[in-house]
């Protein structure tokens, strides 16, 4: 069974807490816009997807308490509380795209003469929850084609061995998963041999939360520390690396997890393809290349200590970027729910990324 | 002052407990060779110059203590004691090396019929003595060549950039260090701008020993975890890599703490020159290649737990070699006592290098 890191039904929303994983699963219950704000900000909910679908539906569910008797106080109200959303945690495009569109949508039900207030509130909050849907369903896809572009183009006969980074499963999306849906998928086909993650320091979340989710599936897998990738690379055939992403440029430089861009170049070296998997929301259209990225720099105490323990000598400067960006010509393919894409053909997709709200 | 991880005098030795750095500075007491053996597989000493330094101490110190009528007596005892000490941790060659030696001087002492055995015993012990001497001032002349090589071969004016990973200095040898000690000469003639240290997953040595010496000293460092180094080169200009060396085959291939290879494939990619600084005890001319080199593999627990507190998700396999072999053909000098060389004139220094004993 799937995980499921955000349950939402009835009005209420909760999600579970990632930085108590793997020893503890316990749910927070996020009643509005601040409780989600605070949970996206902490990283008690982490992942691309699963930071724009929290944001929206906790904004959904402060709706749903209230009453406006004014279409423009609720046009007003979701603006307001969408901009904040956005800066609880700004690498991740996904928010930004679904905070553009919502208040698109809520500007245009503004405008149309036959909505009143109650079914504004109504259609707004429906297309909201369509997002959850929708997240399975894309990934579900995604899972597909990425299947199928590792199976086709892989060089050697047998099941494949697959490493990736960071975690990109149930816990960073709706359910399902992105690189970990196309983990999910060759699973069910039963073309796994064998998985490999990496630890993913300062946060650990390949070693807390993808080697949780691949245990609890059951899927072939070993874990190995960030360090280990090329002599992994050079001791086992590897079939594929496939990742996510935070952010994809116009150009199809990728922003995802520090690390990425180191797997990248080793996986050149040793002539094994690196597919990044997202949905086209991940897709930033508005910047040409990575160099427009801003990366995220968190705190040294990430990095020097485990919960209280400290790891690193007392005095010590820390360089802790949360991402880094993977250049395009290092990516063999972008998986993506309408398909598998070069990266150089990226910039095609400018015009279908944008029907996903309709 | 240089941190001192090996204090020896009168009789007595003592050893820097590194398990408990960087929170407790505390010594052990090593009474004999049960006592090294134990801090050695342990890794209360661990860096392969200290184990071999320390290995052959400890039996210098029980020699002390025992007193011999019969030199084949004497002879049998110290072989049985070298081998035995050799086992502790097997991929480090200097101290299979320094055993060889002392098996072969006990020998040659046991036939000299000019020798009785009070003065064989002592001749022995101040053989072993020596090499305490012999690596700070060995550790010297390579931080001095190393500093000529990365000064005489950089591109660019100014102060260098200098990325390390794992630990190679005071604690990793009699004192001063290998590739640390590389970086302390250049900062005594104050041509550091920055070193990089990785944290050395799973078992920190960066982030727990190099970082505390770096700190120490106040030579200007910065800690970055084992992921990041590829996103540092492509965002600042990294003079060097210098790293330590486990064992060196005589092709020139490294056994070195694992990740130091995956560094090796990211500086190539980057056009960042590569060294490894070590004594020419690290060579095994035994053999012609990094494929015959055995690599040791380490319990589970170092990657699934930091002391007690587990992060990694119960039930999940881990990989976890202690070391990787970096081909000679990324590496772009070889730092040693007599001078740095090109991986290719590795072979030439077979005769020279069998000198150190004498």
């Amino acid at each position: 069974m799937t995980l499921k890191a955000i349950k939402y039904g009835n009005g209420k929303l909760e999600v579970l807490d990632q930085l108590l994983l793997p020893t503890q699963t316990k749910y927070v219950n996020i009643k509005g816009v601040e409780d989600g704000w605070h949970a996206i900000n902490k990283m008690q909910v982490r992942g691309a997807p699963a930071i724009a679908i929290v944001g929206c539906l906790s904004l959904a569910v402060e709706l749903q308490q209230e009453v406006y008797n004014c279409k423009k106080t609720l046009r007003q109200e979701v603006e307001g509380r969408l901009n904040y959303m956005v800066s609880a945690r700004p690498t991740a495009v996904n928010m930004k795209i679904a905070a553009d569109d919502l208040i698109a949508l809520v500007n245009s039900l503004d405008e149309d003469e036959t909505v009143d207030v109650e079914s504004m509130k109504l259609r707004f909050v429906q297309a909201i929850e369509r997002m959850l849907d929708k997240d399975v369903s894309d990934n579900r896809a995604i899972g597909d084609n990425g299947s199928l572009a590792i199976l086709s183009g892989k060089k050697m006969d047998g099941p494949v061995r697959i490493l990736t980074h960071c975690n990109t499963g149930s816990l960073a999306t709706a359910s399902y998963g992105t690189a970990l849906g196309v983990i999910r998928s060759l699973h069910a086909n039963g073309k796994i041999d064998q998985v490999y993650c990496t630890e993913t320091r300062p946060y650990n979340q390949g070693a807390r939360l993808t080697a949780y989710e691949l245990v609890q599936e059951r899927i072939p897998a070993t874990l190995l520390c960030d360090s280990m990738v090329a002599a992994l690379m050079k001791k086992r055939h590897i079939t594929a690396v496939v990742v996510g992403a935070d952010r994809i440029a116009a150009n199809g430089d990728t922003a995802n997890k520090i690390g990425t861009y180191q797997i990248a170049v080793v996986a050149k070296h040793h002539g094994v393809p690196f597919y990044v998997a997202a949905p086209l929301t991940s897709i930033d259209f508005k910047i040409p290349s990575g160099d427009h990225i801003v990366i995220e720099e968190r705190p040294d105490h990430e990095m020097t200590h485990i919960g209280d323990y400290r790891i690193a000598a007392p005095g010590i400067s820390c360089w802790n970027p949360a991402f880094d960006v993977t250049p395009a010509e290092l990516i063999t393919g972008i998986i993506t729910e309408r398909g598998t894409f070069m990266p150089t053909e990226i910039e095609n997709l400018r015009y279908i990324s944008r029907q996903h709200m309709s």
